[in-house]
Parts: structure tokens; C-alpha cells; sequence
């Protein structure tokens, strides 16, 4: 292959700028291919390793950001039909071959790559990856730009596998914890699965945005306790008949206050998916998930089997994707680090290297 | 009909030897049927009631007891095709008309009835029982006593539905946790299903009872800490190999001890099922239930039309119940209470009012 000049924005040490840096590919495995970034998105898990938090698993220097879409420009040879193609490149990768692959559980394969962490991520020009598991894009991508597409990987696909694992289905009832990036997803996806969705969250302007985009009650939570909560989601069950059984919750804060509330809103037959993550213990009554013949389940990611019917949501406007995102250069990134420090992204930031 | 004259051992006072008293049946509703009661399963619940620590949700007089066979004799209206056949009488009884019966989960239906518990149970000579759910049995017992099948009520079909919930298939690897009375038939449907079975059991002479029911290996947890069991699981697990992820974990002990147990055992795509009861909480990490990707369910009960399949097994010797139980005459109950308290029963005692 013609060696491939690009640059990228190396994380090279815990709470430092990025440092812009150069470099060449002139090489691709057959089993890979090169990626000219279009557009990268900051998640949290980023900001997490930039402040040394979380450690990545490659070692520093290392180019983060694993929300990426943009156009295959050199294939290995198992791939060359690839060749010119616009992709989402799903943000874990996994190996298709070991036991957890085999049992369609490929999101939690242990073999995985996670661009941004295994190996250098999307925030750079272009990016080197395997090309199994990449989301490829119809040619009309209907009024979209291709960045805008990138936080299809995570942050609309993860609140995707945690509806089907859910088994949320029409005229159920949803409650929705935190609706943030993540959380805010989830509202749309389970609205439009035909369920009523209650959105719990503390922020009352991101609860707004929520009943914008497909809740259809919410709760401002940051002033009540648990019980007050609890009584307030039964009265609106009791108001708009809504299910008293059955309630299918998501809890995506990654509190230990968020989680204690979606145990205690466990119902008989209930279900509660633990979307968010938090390192802090919680002391519930483990007996509840019995007495109420309940199910608790997590979610880590999304299989890349599942972003081709987000795309399709994405791309036919049941999923609304403007309004919740912003474009910066990826040349100004430092200062939109700051932002997000700061608390004063309201948008999914996406990164893009060609502004 | 003609009045039925019966007796059977009221529950009178907390902590009081149950009394024998007479009673008439002189009518029956159509929707109703009466069983003469061939034998009735002692369980922990019914402990729970004598000791004082749980009440009944019908007031005190009340005959206990809800693992019952036997011959119906008289039947309402709507059941005469009932009348002369042998019976189980399922230990819940849903009403089949609400959402939570509509949508299949009929063993929480919240009108549903418990003998010995919502109504006059099963440690008498006679039974007025609503008829809908009976699980009827076949004409050929194959060599069993009607009163030994009547545990088949709870304590084997509710870790059938724990099998169920769990989806344990073929190689796959069950660890069981408690393996007394529900936890031994936990073991053998996890067996059946094709499973490699670990018991983890506190007391050796159950671990026998175990691996000789159909536990592939068994670890006596007494003087062992959470953190040794993982490891000796580990070297099981590596030594015959057995599965690396998706353990499904059987808790059936029903102690906070167990609970965290279990909770450690999630493993990649795994599944622990919460089948035992206690009122004490746990302190964990929920968010594992994520990074894992893994399910806990909590199970209570069984639905009457996983009867069928259950009796079948026992039928066929697949589950061994002859080994398990003791019969004793219902007349001497009180005395197998003191044996029940002071931990000398090592089998499920089954009272029969005919001897």
C-alpha cells in the first residue's frame, strides 16, 4: 500500500493536553483496514482516562475515542471490497471465534478490541482497525454528514441491546433513570418500541429535553427522596392506567443513588437493567428479585450485529440524532476538554479532524 | 352434595402443638372441588408460620400445609369430569384473568391463593381447593403412593422453573448453593438438563446426597471464605474443562452468606438465580451485573403448567424422589414438628392422614 500521512491528538499523560503528533501507516494486515476519520465522539469513558481515572490498556501515548465513522481508504486483502466505503467502526470489537462470540454474547468477548484503549482510536485523521465487525453505510446517507453519524457506536447502540435484552415491548411501561447521553437514547429507543416512558433524572433541563424526544411523564428527582419518587411514578400509573406490573427500568446515571432507586421500583415480574457504571457498592435486599419473580440484568455495549437497525432508526429520523450533538475541529480539542471539565457541553461533542 | 366429615391439625397459637379438630364440608362451589388428602408435604414456610416469624395471611384457626396429593371426591359444577381422580394441588394458585397471569407469569399472580396459607391447606383428611389449576394425574402411578407425590408441589417444580428462567442447556455449567430441600432437586434438573453440576453445600452428609443425586463435584464451603471457593471453582473448572463464562449459579440456601456467594460467581454473560429467601440484605457492587453482562433473576415459585413436565420426570425415575422423603401419620404430627425443630429430619417429611 502508499504509505498514509496522518495526525492525531496523543493522550501522553493523566490530566496533561493532548499532544498533536504525525504519522505513517504503511502498513495493513489482511485482516484490517485503514479508516480516513470523518468524525470521532467524546464519551465519558475518554474523559475518564484523561483524568487518570481509568487506565487504557495500551500503553501511553496513545490516540482515545472509539465513536467513529468515516471512509475505508486501504484494505487488507481478505477486505478490498471495502475499499471506498463509508463505516462505523463499532466501539468494541470482537474476535468472532471464542465461546462467547459462538453464543451471539460477542459484546463481552474477552478477546475484544476497543479503538481508543486496545489500540489508537478515532480521534486522529485516520485510524488502523479490524474490519470483521464494521458497520458498513448505504451510499445515501440521507441528508446526514458522515460525522454526524459517529456516536452511533456506544452511545445510541449500548441503550439499543439494553431494549432487546429488556424484552420491552408495546404498551409496557418504562422508566427511564438518568437521561443523559446514554439515557436519553434509551427514552427514544423505548418509545419507539410502543412503550410509555416515565424519565427520572436530575437535571430538570436535560428532563426537559427528554420530554422533547419521546417521554412522556418525568420526574425531577434532584429534590425527593425514594419514596416520594416511587408514590409520584404509582400515582401517574394510577392516573393514565398505566401497567402496575411488569415495569421494565434503566438505570443510566452510574450511581449508587440511581441504582438503590431503579431496586426499589423492582415490580412483580419486573425488570431493572444496570446500563451505567459505577464502582460503588449498594446494600439492597438481593430476596426482592424473588419475592417479585424479577429480573436484573446488565448491559455492557452492543453487539455489532445490532447497529445496523440503529442506523436504519438513525438514518429514517425515528431516532432524533441533531439536536443532541455539535461538531468542534478536532484541532481544538484541548479546549473542548476544558468544556466538558467544565460541565458545559450540552451536546454529544464530535470530533472532526478535516474542519 | 353429601356433607364430608374430616379433621386435620389447626394452627391455633404461635409456638403452640397444633390441635386436632373436626370439621364438616357441606357445600361446594362450582368452581370448586374437595380432595381427600392422600399426603402433605412439611416445608421451612410452614415453620416459619409455628414458630411465629410469618403470619398467615388468613386468620388464625388454620389448618397449614401446601405440598398435597390426593382423590377428589366431591366436585362443583364446572369440575364434575374431576371426580375419582388423583391429584396435585399446585402450592399457588393463580386466578388465570389478570395481566400477570395474561402475560404468563402466573406463579405471581396477586390473587392468587395458597393452601395453608390464603385457605384451610393440606394437613387434614380432606381439602376444599379451587379447581382450575389441579395437575391432574395418570390412571398408572408407576409403583409410587399417591402421598408420595405430593411434594412434587414447591419443592421440585420450583427449581424446575429456576431451570427454566436460567435457560441451562446442554454442557453448560451450574454451580448449585444449598442443596437441601429445593437445592437437591435443583441439582438434579440442572443434571437432566445436561449440565455439569458443582454443589457448593455447607453440611457434608447433604454434599453426599448431592453427588450421589447428580452433582459432578461438590465443595463443602463450611471453613472455606468466598475467595477459595472462587478458586477452587476455578481449578475444577480448568482441570475438566468446563466452561470459562456463562456459569448459571443456583442460590438456594436463602442466606445472605449464600447470596454473596453467588453474587462473586457472576462470571461473562453468566446468570445467578436468587431461589432461597431472607429478609437480611447484601452489600455489592450491581454495577458487576454490567461489566459482566450478566442476568440474576430471582425465582418464586412455580406456574402450575410446569407441573406436567416435572411429575413426567418423577414418573420416569429422572428425579429421584423415593430417597428424599419420609412418610409419617398425620396423627403424630406434633412429634415430627420437635424432630423438624431440632434438626433431625434429614428427608421431607410427608404427613398422611390414612395411617
Amino acid at each position: 500500500m502508499q504509505p498514509i500521512r496522518g495526525w492525531g491528538n496523543y493522550f501522553v499523560s493523566a490530566g496533561e493536553p493532548l499532544e498533536k503528533r504525525e504519522f505513517t501507516i504503511d502498513s495493513v494486515a489482511t485482516d484490517e483496514v485503514v479508516v480516513e476519520v470523518a468524525g470521532c465522539g467524546l464519551c465519558h469513558t475518554d474523559l475518564g482516562f484523561i483524568s487518570g481515572a481509568v487506565q487504557t490498556k495500551h500503553p501511553l501515548p496513545l490516540v482515545l475515542g472509539h465513536e467513529i465513522s468515516g471512509k475505508v481508504v486501504a484494505t487488507g486483502a481478505q477486505f478490498s471490497a471495502l475499499q471506498g466505503k463509508n463505516v462505523i467502526i463499532p466501539a468494541v470489537l470482537p474476535c468472532g471465534e471464542c465461546e462467547l462470540c459462538q453464543a451471539g454474547r460477542d459484546n463481552i468477548c474477552q478477546q475484544q478490541l476497543m479503538p481508543g484503549n486496545d489500540f489508537h482510536g478515532g480521534f486522529a485523521s485516520h485510524i488502523k482497525v479490524p474490519a470483521k465487525f464494521l458497520c458498513e453505510l448505504p451510499d445515501d446517507l440521507a441528508g446526514f454528514e458522515l460525522a454526524q453519524l459517529s456516536v452511533i457506536a456506544d452511545a445510541i447502540t449500548t441503550p439499543y441491546q439494553s431494549l432487546l435484552r429488556s424484552g420491552l415491548k408495546k404498551d409496557d411501561l418504562a422508566i427511564v433513570i438518568g437521561t443523559g447521553g446514554v439515557g436519553l437514547y434509551m427514552v427514544q429507543h423505548a418509545k419507539n418500541a410502543g412503550a410509555t416512558v416515565i424519565a427520572l433524572e436530575l437535571e430538570q433541563s436535560k428532563l426537559d429535553t427528554a420530554l422533547s424526544q419521546g417521554a412522556d411523564y418525568g420526574i425531577c428527582t434532584r429534590d425527593l427522596d425514594g419514596r416520594e419518587i416511587k408514590k409520584q411514578i404509582k400515582e401517574l400509573v394510577k392516573t393514565h392506567r398505566l401497567p402496575k406490573t411488569q415495569w421494565k427500568v434503566f438505570e443510566n446515571s452510574g450511581s449508587s443513588a440511581g441504582q438503590e432507586l431503579a431496586f426499589s421500583l423492582l415490580s412483580f415480574a419486573g425488570t431493572v437493567g444496570i446500563v451505567g457504571f459505577t464502582m460503588d457498592k449498594v446494600n439492597v435486599r438481593l430476596s426482592n428479585i424473588m419475592a417479585f419473580d424479577a429480573d436484573v440484568f446488565g448491559n455492557w455495549g452492543c453487539r455489532p450485529a445490532y447497529y445496523p437497525p440503529v442506523l436504519a432508526d438513525v438514518l429514517s429520523k425515528k431516532i432524533n440524532l441533531l439536536d443532541n450533538i455539535e461538531l468542534y475541529p478536532l484541532s481544538e480539542m484541548n479546549a473542548v476538554l476544558e468544556l466538558a471539565k467544565a460541565h458545559k457541553l450540552t451536546k454529544r461533542a464530535i470530533l472532526t479532524p478535516n474542519r
